[in-house]
Order: C-alpha cells, then structure tokens, then sequence
C-alpha cells in the first residue's frame, strides 16, 4: 500500500520501507494508476486529486486525542507515530509538537531555514547570507553570517530543548536531519509521519 | 547637542532627554538647521545627508574593543553604554550582544517581531496571523495563532535568557519595551545607543 503526504511544497511517498519526494506534477504521472491513501493540508488541490480513482484521502481519519481544530493533518500523523516524545517535521515551516501518554499537549510554529534566511534578506541587504551549517553553537558569533546562522539554530535549539528534558525528541522533514544533528539523543527518521498513517490503517477498513 | 541615530527604516533623535522617531524625509525638514551629530548604518542616505553642513558624522569614531570589522555602528554604540550586559536591541531586526569588562565579547541576530510574522506569511496561507500580545509562555500554546506568537517570543527568550544568566540584560529599540516584558529584571531605555555615544563624544573635540 501506498501512503502519500502532500505538504505544501512536495509529495512525500512512502511504499513501506523508503520515501520518496516529489513535486505535485511528477507525483500524479508517477502514480495516479496505483492505489495510494493520502493526507494533504494543500486545499487547492483536493478537486484535482480527487478525480484520481485509486487514490483515497484519508485526512479525516486521522484522529488525534487533543489535538485543536485547525491543526494540521500532518502534525496530528507525525504525533501518532509513539505515544510519547517531542516531534519537530522540519520542512517550510517547523513544527514541535508535544505527546505525553498518547494525548496531544500542544505545540509551536518556527519558520524554516530557508524562510528565517529569506526573513533576513527582507530586512536588509546587509543581512542577505547563506547558512553556516557549520557553525558552533559552543561560542558567541563574531560575524554578520555567523551571527544570523547561530540566531536561527540557536532560537530553535534553546526553545526545544526546554519541551524536551525528560522526553524522546523525533525529528522528521527536510531539514530534519540536518536539525538533529545538533541535538543530542535525537532520533531522526523519515518514516513518522506515516507510522501514524499505519497505525490508523491497520486493522480499519480505511484503506 | 542633537544626536542621532540612523537606522534602516527611521531617523531616531536624541535631544538629551526625549528621543524622536521621524522619517528621513521629516528629520531633514525638521533638523538640517541645527547642529547634530549622527551615527547611520544606511549607506545609500550618506550623500543626502552628507550636504548639510551643520550635520557631521561620527559613525567612525565609534570604536568598541572586540568588535568585528562588519558589525553595524548602532550595535557598537549601544554596547558602548555600559561595560558588562547583554544588549538587545528590537527593531526591524533584533540583535542580541554581549558585553564583559569593557569589551565585545559576540553576539547574534534575530528577525524582528514583524520580519518573523512576514516569513509565516511567506509560507503558507494558513500561517498569516497577528500576534498575540498578551500570549502565555507558561504552557504549551493550542491554536494556530498562539503556536506562532508562542514560537516567535518564546525562542527570542529561551536563547536571550541562555545568555543573560548573571548579567544585566538591557532591551532598546522600537520593540524593546514590548520584548522587555517578557524577561524578569531587564531593563528598557531608549537612551542607551545615544549614551554609547556621548561616552565617546564626552571630552573629546569630536562634536
């Protein structure tokens, strides 16, 4: 079975064991004549995809004890993947997200590194630069570039790891990797969102 | 002695006991008549404003040991305003520095309260919010528009305060006093850039 989860840049498609990431064209040539469940929290393209007859959206099944009304089908699948822990799904936006004993305790939204950069560049042309993805978070910046790049890693360092003491911490997304890498601890994994997925499915008759 | 201070987006002058926040276009009409004497980290305006006379610009003279070759003038005067602290000042981008026994010892940058709302923009329609002024940090936010203020405030005060531990912690800045509030003991003063430079101008024939 084939799981997708349409972000707001790309499909993420997972066959059980590797995910591949596609844009929204190359994703319907690819595979609008196999049987596919997916979550989106695209809106413009529900009518597209919903001509596609193998294809089921599943969005509204995803149910997640706690979670608020608006939010986001992929963060409700991500926190369904363990009944404990802190999830951060680094993609255009970050996302961190709290469960404790199966319950949804709530969450906050960081922009990007790609869109805290482009914050930047916004301001000013003296602030236009590129990540150091190098960069110590061990000592005080002395450079306009390393400066930016410890403020964007820094902020969201400090913030998670002040939700995370005593808790699992589960990165997934884009920049996933990369994030975790300056956690200690920290387990990265691609698949999170659709373990959740899995755990809705199995035994139902959704899909 | 008229001071001011020129920034990316206002004029801010000092007349020794209130500060001013004008236009360019306002404080030319309002000022080129008297004598003052001016700091600016906008390079494009330095010609405009290099023909009046009874101006004179003492960017140069704002030395700060340990300082960087990049770093904005601003940020060396409001760090020359005391000898030990942390110094942030919020406006269109936040910087954070830190100041021990008289020298510089690094700092970082942040994107400002608004430049942080226009990257959520940036992403996604469904992350265009206001910001909740009157957000809680005690407990993990449950809406869309709490998990954005949440994640703007709480990481400029998780990192801010994962440097402030000890010291004195000083805000300026358009959004200092707001920011301010959020941090136990800190202390708000629109002067401090203007006392930077007075420090620097006091005894010497400079203005």
């Amino acid at each position: 079975m084939l799981l997708a989860d349409i972000g707001n840049t790309h499909f993420h498609i997972s066959n059980g064991s590797e995910v591949e990431h596609l844009s929204y064209e190359e994703a319907i040539r690819k595979y609008s004549r196999e049987r596919l469940c997916y979550i989106s929290v695209k809106q413009q393209l529900d009518s597209t995809i919903a001509e596609i007859a193998l294809w089921k959206n599943i969005s509204a099944e995803i149910q997640l004890d706690g979670a608020y009304e608006t939010m986001g089908v992929d963060r409700k699948a991500l926190c369904l993947s363990h009944e404990d822990g802190v999830f951060v799904d680094a993609g255009s936006a970050i996302t961190v997200d709290v469960m404790q004993e199966g319950r949804y305790r709530g969450g906050f939204i960081l922009p990007g590194l790609k869109a805290m950069l482009q914050a930047y560049k916004a301001i000013s042309p003296a602030l236009v630069t590129e990540l150091n993805e190098e960069i110590s978070l061990a000592r005080l910046p002395a450079t306009t570039k390393d400066g930016i790049s410890y403020g964007i890693i820094a902020s969201i360092k400090a913030l998670i790891e002040k939700h995370s003491e005593g808790k699992k911490l589960y990165f997934t997304g884009g920049d996933g990797k990369f994030l975790s890498g300056f956690f200690r601890d920290s387990i990265y994994d691609e698949m999170l969102v659709f373990d959740g997925m899995r755990k809705v499915i199995k035994g139902s008759e959704i899909c």
